[in-house]
Formats: C-alpha cells, sequence, structure tokens
C-alpha cells in the first residue's frame, strides 16, 4: 500500500488534467477503474464543469537567476488552478501573491483558486523572511483551457442491485494522509471486494473533491436510488485514532456499522454530520441525502500537517494504513451480512449441552462464544438485526455472525426472510423456492386462517 | 435601570394596597402600564381576592419609649398582612410573634401571614438577643379591610394575536433583587419591545405572587388561548449565572430559545420545572399548563440574601441587570423569527463564491458566517426551523439568522409559509398579498395540479 | 432470618432428591409452600426431568485409609450429580477427576455435572498439593435413578388474578448467599405478603435452577398470561449495595419500581438484562418475555465467593438480609400501589392552606409533604402515575402516596379510573357500585354518543 502511495506521491493532480488522468491509470493497475470525461461547460447541478488545467514548470527567480521558489521541488508551491504568468516584479508588488504558513514557518501551504482567474505561489515563511528586496522573475508555465473534468469508477456487481458506494477525492498535489491514503485504501478495498461473493453492488469513486461529487450526482441521478449505504474515505494514514463523521441521517445502517466497528477496536472519535468537510457534503445535501458517512483518522483540519508540506510520506504509517482497510472492511462485513433470525426454539432456552454447544460442567460463568451463544437467542425474536445484538452485547459483530451460524447449523435459527424450502435452497440441496411452491390456492388458505 | 429600582425600594409593597399601586404608578413612567382593581370577596378559581391591607407605621418600643423595632427603619420588620394591635405586653409573650434568622443574625427576615388573619415582627437576631426582658410597647397602625386587588397590564398589540406573557410578582417590600428586579427589567423591556415592529402580541403582567395570577388566569380565561409563550421574570440582578426554569411541557419553543440563549452565553443553569418557585407554578397548573417558563439569575431560596435584608440595592448589580434584560432580549428574537426555510437548490451545495458568499481561495476551513451558510442550507429542509439549525450548529441564533437572511437575498431560500408573491411583498415593492391575490379559482386550479 | 439460613445451611441440595425436598419442608415452617413432583423423563419445552440424585456420602482416603477428602466436613467436595464409584486409583489417574481454585487455594469451589454422566471432587488446591502421590481409595455413595424433580409454590390469591412472581432458585448445597440468602428473603416476604390485603395473586416459586423454571413454564403456559410483574431474587445477603437487573422490556413496571427504590435508598447498581445469570434467562426468554428482573447485593459470578466455600454462613449478614427484604416490599408497595389520579382542580393551585394542608406563615420554602401535594397535584392529569410523579420529584414514593392520600381525603383528587359512584363504596358507605349501577341500556346509551 505504502509502494503505491510514493508512487502517487510525485504527480501534480488538480481537479481536473493530466496530473489526475495519470494517477487514476496507476490505480488501475491495483483494480480495473473506468475513467469518464466530463466536457468544461457542462452544467453540473448549480455548477458549471471548469476549463481544464495543466502545468509544467513554475519559479521566481531572484537577480542571478536563482530559483527560488520551484515548482519542480514542490508542486505545493504552485496555488493550483494558477492563469500562465511570465513577469518581472518587485517583491513588493509579488507579496500579495505569496502564501506563507507564519505560524509554521518551515511549512509550505497548499492553496488552491479553483473558480476565480488568479495565480500565486505558496511557500515556506522562512523562505519568504530571507529573500532581499528587489525585482524577481516570475513563471507560471500552465495552461487553463476547454477540456474535461475526468472521474474514476469501478462498479462491481453484486446478487443485487442495492448500491454501497465508496467514494475518494483524488485531487490533492503531493499530501500523502490527504488524500493519497484514501485512494490507496480504496483500490485495495476494491480489489479485495471484487475477489469474494457479495450480496450489494459495489461503485467505487476516484473524483476530484466537490466538482466531482456535484458532476457524478448530476449525471446520475437515477443510480442514486440504488445507492444504501456509503462512505467517503480520506486521511487514512496518519497516526491518530480513527474517526466515523456520520450521514445527515445519523442513524442509517452504514453509521451505525461504522460505531460498533470503530467501538469495539477501542480508541476513537464519532461526531455528528456537518456541512463541511468531503464529498458527503454533496452526497448528504438535503436533495439526496444519501446515508452517507465519512471514515478518517485525524480528520481535516484537525491535524498540523494538513494542506502542508509536511502530509508527506513519513506522515503516513503501514500500520494506520492496514488497520483503516481492516476497519472499512469490518464496516463492509456489516452492511453484508447484518440480518434479522428467527429463535426456532423461543421458549426457554434450548439445550444448548446436548448440541455440543454448552460446557458439560457447571458451575462457572460462559466464555465468549457461549455468551454470544445465548445473546443470539434471546434476542432473535424477528425485531433484533446480528449489529442490533453485537451492540446490545457489547461484543464483535463477527463473533455475533458466527454464534448465529452455529445456531442455524443446529436448527435453533433461521433467517426471517426466509423459508424452511429457502433453507434447504441455501445448502445447495435442490428445492424450488418459496416463491414458485407457493400457488395462490396456498395463500388464499394461509389468509382465511 | 439601578434608578428605577432605588425609587422603587423604599416603597412597602404587598398583595394588596397603595404600596403596590404606587409601585405600579413609577413604573407607568417608563412604559403604559393599566392598572385594574379586582373586589374583595370576588372568588377567583379556588380562591377568594382577600381583604385589602395598607399599613402606616409599626413599632416596639421598651420603657423609655425608645422604638427598639421601627417599620420606618425597614419595611421587613413587620410581617406582610399584619392585623392591627396596640398593646403593652412582656417579652416573654411578644416572643412567639418575633421572627429571626438565628443562622443569619444581623439579617431581618421576609414574614407574610396573608391568609390567616395574625400579626408579627421581623427583626434581627442579634438585636432580640440583646432586647431585656420586661414589659414593651407595641403598635401595627394597619388596615385590613374591603377594597380590592390591583394589577397592572401592558398590552403592546403585534401583527398576529398570538401572545407572548411577561409576568412579574411585584409584591415585595423593601427587597431589590426579589422582586424590583424583575420588575425594573420587565419594564424596561416592554418599552424596548414597543419601539420595534413585531408580530407577536406582548402583554406584560405587574401582578402580586400567587392570588395575582390566580385573579389574572380567573379573568381572562379566553385571553389564554392566545397565549403562546411566557416568561415570568425574578431575581434578574444578583451576580449568579443565568438560571432557566422550564415550562411543564419541558421543550416548547420558549424552552428551547431560553436554553439556547443561555448556553451561548456561557455559564448557566438549566432546571425542568418544579411545582414551586414563582406564578409558573399557576400558568403550568394542569389545567392551563401554558408554555411559560422561569428566567432568573440565582433562583428563589438559593442565595443567603433571599428574602432577608441583605436583598438590598448593594446586591444588585447594573451588569447583572442589563445581561439579564439582554438575554431576555435574545430569547424574544428567537420566538419572534424562529422559522422553517426552504432551500431552494436542495441537490448539491450552490456554488456561493459566485455570488459573493464564499471566499476565492481555497485550502483553509470556512469562518463562522460562511459555515452558517452551509448550515442553514444543509438543513432548510421543511422539517429544520433556524433554531433547530443554531442548536444542531452550536452557532448563535443571530448568525443563523443573519445567514438565512443572506441566502433569501440570493435567492436560495425562502421561508416555507411563504409564497413569491408574499416575498415581494415583504420585499415593500407594491404587490397584493397572499390572501387577496388567491382567488377561490386559483385554489382549484392548485388543488387539480 | 439468620437462623432459617443456619438450618438450612448443612443439607446438600441438588436440582434434585432429598434435599432439596428437606430444604423445603422447613421453608414450609415459615409459610405454607406446596410440593409438586415431576417425573424423571418428562419432556418439559426442549429440555428432559432428569434422573433423581441423592447422596449419602463420599470421600478419598489415603492408603492408611485416612479420609483425605470428605463429604461429611463439606457438601461442597463432591461434584454435583456425581455418579456413584467405588475404585482404588493412583493420584495421578485421579487428578482429572479432581476440581481446584488455583488461585484461591484455601478454597473449595462449587461444580456440577448435571446432564452429563460423570463424577468428580472439589477441593482446595492446598490440599492437593499436600497429597503424596500414590493410591487412594474413592467413594461416591450416590444414587442417579429415575424419580421426580422436586418445585414448591405458594400461591397467595388477591382481589384480581393479575399475579406477581417471585422465583428463587432452592438448588445449591451449603453456599450461604447463593442461594440461602434468596429462600430465606422469599419465604419471609410470603410470611409478610400474605398478613396483608393485597390486589394482585402472588405466587412464590421455590425451584432449581434453570430446570425449575422450564419445568414450571412447560407446565404452567396458561397462568403465565396472568403474571404482571416479577421477581428473581437471589444473592440477598453479602455486603455489597443493591443491584437491581432489569427484565428484557428494559421498563416495565417492576423494572422502574426497582429502579426507583434502589435510587431512593442511595448507593446501588443498575443493569440491564443479559442472558445470563439467573432463572430470569427462562422467564425472559423471546417466546416467554415476562417483565421478571433480578434482585441480588453483587450479581453472580462478581463477589470472590462466589461458588465457594467462602460463602458460608459468616458472609451473610442480618443487615444486609433485612435491607433486601425492606427493599423487595418497597418495590412490591409500588406494584400494588401505583395508580393514576386526577386533579379535581386543575386550573390553578387549589388554595392548601385554608384545607389545613400548607402553613400559615409565608416567606419560607415549603417542605418535604407539602412539595409532595404540589407535586402530586400538578401532574395529576390523567397522564402520570404516581411512580411518574415519584420520579420526576425525586421523592419516595411513599411520600407521594401519602400525600395523594391527603388530596384524596381532602377532595382534591380522585382515582382516573375511580367513578364518584365507586369512590363512595370505598368510602365504605353503602351504595352500589359503578359495575352494577351501569345497565345494558345505560351502556348502549354511551355507546352511541
Amino acid at each position: 500500500m505504502h509502494a503505491l502511495i510514493r508512487d502517487l506521491y510525485p504527480i501534480c493532480r488538480s481537479i481536473t488534467g493530466d496530473g489526475f488522468r495519470d494517477s487514476l491509470r496507476r490505480l488501475a493497475e491495483v483494480v480495473p477503474i473506468a475513467l469518464a470525461e466530463v466536457p468544461t461547460g457542462t452544467r453540473v447541478l448549480d455548477w458549471t464543469v471548469p476549463k481544464e488545467w495543466n502545468i509544467r514548470d513554475a519559479w521566481i527567480a531572484d537577480a542571478t537567476s536563482r530559483r527560488v521558489v520551484d515548482f519542480r521541488a514542490s508542486n505545493l508551491h504552485v496555488v493550483s488552478y494558477s492563469v500562465p504568468v511570465r513577469a518581472r516584479m518587485s517583491l513588493a508588488s509579488l507579496r500579495s501573491k505569496l502564501h506563507t504558513l507564519p505560524n509554521q514557518p518551515d511549512l509550505i501551504p497548499y492553496r488552491t483558486a479553483y473558480y476565480a482567474e488568479d495565480w500565486g505561489f505558496c511557500l515556506a515563511q522562512n523562505v519568504l523572511d530571507q529573500l532581499p528586496e528587489g525585482d524577481y522573475e516570475v513563471c507560471i508555465d500552465s495552461t487553463l483551457a476547454d477540456g474535461s473534468l475526468t472521474y474514476g469508477e469501478c462498479v462491481l456487481p453484486g446478487s443485487t442491485t442495492d448500491e454501497i458506494l465508496i467514494s475518494v477525492h483524488s485531487c490533492h498535489p503531493s499530501l500523502a494522509n490527504d488524500n493519497l491514503s484514501g485512494m490507496a485504501v480504496a483500490a485495495l478495498l476494491a480489489r479485495a471486494v471484487s475477489r469474494e461473493p457479495r450480496r450489494h453492488t459495489f461503485r467505487f469513486l476516484f473524483i476530484p473533491g466537490t466538482i466531482g461529487s456535484i458532476t457524478w450526482l448530476a449525471t446520475h441521478e437515477a443510480d442514486v436510488e440504488d445507492t444504501r449505504h456509503g462512505l467517503v474515505l480520506s486521511c487514512l494514514g496518519d497516526p491518530g485514532p480513527s474517526t466515523y463523521k456520520r450521514s445527515r441521517r445519523g442513524n442509517s445502517l452504514v453509521d451505525r456499522a461504522a460505531s460498533h466497528v470503530l467501538k469495539q477496536a477501542g480508541q476513537h472519535s464519532l461526531v455528528d454530520f456537518v456541512p463541511y468537510g468531503y464529498d458527503e457534503r454533496q452526497y448528504c445535501s438535503p436533495g439526496f441525502d444519501l446515508p452517507v458517512g465519512c471514515l478518517t483518522r485525524t480528520p481535516n483540519g484537525r491535524f498540523p500537517e494538513y494542506h502542508t508540506s509536511a502530509d508527506n510520506l513519513e506522515f503516513v504509517t503501514v500500520e494506520a494504513l492496514e488497520d483503516s482497510l481492516a476497519k472499512t472492511l469490518a464496516i463492509i462485513e456489516i452492511l453484508e451480512h447484518d440480518a434479522i433470525y428467527l429463535n426456532l426454539n423461543p421458549k426457554g432456552e434450548p439445550q444448548l449441552g446436548r448440541r455440543g454447544l454448552y460446557r458439560n460442567t457447571g458451575g462457572t460463568s460462559p466464555a465468549g462464544f457461549e455468551m454470544a451463544l445465548l445473546w443470539v437467542l434471546n434476542f432473535s425474536d424477528g425485531r433484533h438485526s446480528l449489529l442490533d445484538i453485537a451492540e446490545r452485547a457489547a461484543m464483535p459483530f463477527a463473533t455475533i455472525r458466527g454464534a448465529a451460524n452455529a445456531l442455524r447449523d443446529a436448527d435453533l435459527l433461521r433467517s426471517r426472510d426466509e423459508s424452511e424450502v429457502d433453507r434447504s435452497t441455501s445448502d445447495t440441496r435442490p428445492s424450488t423456492t418459496l416463491k414458485s411452491s407457493r400457488s395462490p390456492a396456498a395463500r388464499s388458505t394461509e389468509a382465511s386462517r
């Protein structure tokens, strides 16, 4: 995962342009990603697809022609979407175009000027402080012209059309945590999901922030009706504890699943939806109101390296990235497998011991798996799902799901939405399903009971 | 405000009588107040309007005719509603008529005997301790006779008949915080409200405690149907943090508004309704159950000066009084202006930048007003009012309201209850209003859509 | 109560057998208890009534025939339900049949083998450590044969068939807190209840754990429909604070009553239902879902003496036992007397002073009983029961109930479910009751309104 990030790091991405395309092509080596192009000027909801921006070089040179600020050293030096400029000007005149971080004087900030034609440079305050007054040569060798906005899509069909949406913004230049960590985790997640059978259809979006989700929403309003759950991924490689920001709905299944996974895993943070952050802002706008949350470690704006040159390859660790991937997979396990079961022996506890599910010597308290069996039996009353039970028992979903499977194998449990006939089908024995076996006559008999 | 309190302080008020009338006449110099008189013996709910009490002088004199307890020094010395008495008696016989505060030996307590014909004196324990045994001359020059109960009313009509009730008990003698602070804040509040256009009709009541609200309720049962919100004001001048006691309903708009204002202002206390306190007891009796809360600083009985001679002019500060008035006005701003708006561009965020509502350089997080815009847009879905949004955003109502006004000016928002026609009216452009423009024909067209 | 526990302590109880029967006969000296016998092999829900176990003696003797482990010293030495054995074997071979507590090396554990035919001994780790290797004589003089399962029942009819179920497991050998304390408290509770008039029918069950409640439920499915409230009692004599484990429903009246009593009494613990513990597991299985909670002091498994020889007569104190009995009686007072009343003077407060219910000198805050009167008046609106009011007021139910009775005597309150006619009946004046006075004609008139 770190190698992937290392490859992507030097590329100068922005919300359009070749840097974005090149990055997606690198991700497409991990999992197939289709690239879509939307022309400049296309109306998308309240917005318009902007001109395409590409950059080759940029610098500020002193009287001796020495580059005192050099795009080749860091692509953060240029304000993203800067229009081309070639001029000689005094430092005094130049100052209004220079962005620094006075409180973090060694770091280069990350700044953008997407929607107002402007230009500028970002540099360390310490570097600026050492520049003598006088004239400087300024060059931004960029183009801002009609072209297209690019986004990548990887759709993995499941046994149903119900969709899980995973969205990552991929438009930042050399910033490792925000957003390379999200891009890398999403690509490896897609590969992992692609290798397993699945109930949901998965859609992974690699998009430029804000304008990308707006463009996708504008062009996929019909698809959105199938979106059952969604996650925006970003900032998944820093050493901070995991943070989940709930969807606007606040208590959708993805919210509960993420909350459960994070609680079980230890130190974490859960925050309510706020209408600022990443693309969940657009998915959760009131006209869509999709159940899409946002998983990060330290959230945007809360770590000092945020949007600075300190968000570099050293800042993201393999441990954090792998932990983030594991948690995302655990959330998806719940989305895929949460279900309501029925206890087939609801009066009193069934005698688990004679089925080999309970120890024979009494007098001590039950261990984890035995407790999970008791929890599943007691609450599988047709109203509590496995996630409900896992939350109530404060046990991992996987343990509760394992107990449910064992009870099902012992004929003590069945899925609420499953008939005996269905059940045998899922056991791969030949059988007719509920739908075909129930004649209208059979149904009318039932209704007259 | 303090000058008003200084003028009122020396007057000997009780639940009836000239002291009460004189006090209201002083308040009527600030804002017009109509005085009503209800005759002794009138049945009011379960109660009867009592006899009118007036007092001219009272004292206890020793063998040398020196006044050892003197009404002219403090009107707290006489138990309110004491029947007239003129007698010579031993200190031993007198003791059962003397009230002191053994734990606060320098202070004179405030005591009443409204509904049992009795008499008595209040004095400092230290003074009592120094009285030699022997005979004393006792005089209370009062009258308790048929007359009337007085209350003051100031009604400020609004554009609707929906009423906001502000009630202050005005029956305590020389006690500055309880209740002169409430009387002064209410009078100045009424003057401020009278100077602005307003949606609600405001009704300010200056009444004797308990019997006053019972009398008003008994004689205004029909008016009560228009009461939408209400506040009892008292104890608004002490240095403690503001306290709001919720109405019996607990979550009415006034409860939420007061809670919001106090939370935004800093240290405060919110308490649930209890059936003891001030006149909210009557407004919130189950047969009325009006949405009336009580705003104080330190509540009744919780400050050591309560109902003693230490509740004097030094105890109330201008800062506390003005802060209380400001908070009351902030609560009223919410009652007047809370409304539900509709985001007219609900799919995705509208592009605020091109409307001059968002800064052009990206990379940093939005400031307060920009966040307020995002909050209003995201939650103006027809289900959340501005107060809901202010609570959720933990931002001042005024900021959220300002953002809503800006979005409305940018045609991104409209009131849920407002037609386009109404809108132009409120912009003071000539137009017919909704009511006059909607003919039955127009309505039937709408219904057939 | 301690004497009763002392008598019961030496008896070797198990889930069947003469020890169980003898224990119930001792309890029947306190309150009448009927013994029921259910034959071995009877199918009860998912279980089968096991063989009856009786034991006369058991020991392990060394080469000198000295008993190194002796049932006569402690009946905990034998694993309950051990099959008979008589053998000579090496200590090495014997070890797999020996149970100790390595972390509590002085204590004998309590172990059972109810549902797998096995045998074993329990002993202190320190004793085991001192046994020399070599051969030992082993004897368990028990019988495990067809017979019956015994349980005891004490039914105290009330004025209605609505039932309160009190269930105590009575199957443990010489363990004082678990379960002799529960047996003793339940017996004394039954005696106390039997001496008072009562609305509910009370049913006390003295049963073997798990199989006993399953057997009773299997044979009383129709009776269960009358169960309105229930308590499992156990571990009521240790010095820890009281603990109430809620029923599966979580907010049934018994849950709220127990919570109220424990909160009013001081330090305590309230825990949500978990599907492990005592017989509430069976009563709260999803097919029954009865409102049955569990009252203990320190819960099962949470005190170091649990299921060891340290749970002895010294471990339970008279103070703890009497406190537990008092709390149980307080819970029952609520179950018996909670009701919804109507304030007959709901507009404003009634004038309590002229009814002798309020002090005449004003200026000080009301005392407990006066506050209780105000609470009952304000919230007796037909929606709040006395328990609701007691919870809201944070006052003892008994105080609130006393205030309600006083207000009822003053004609200020009546029961919601009581007509004026009924009321006079309860005053023992001759009258026809509501039921008899309402002719079918009257009812049909009402229906046509």
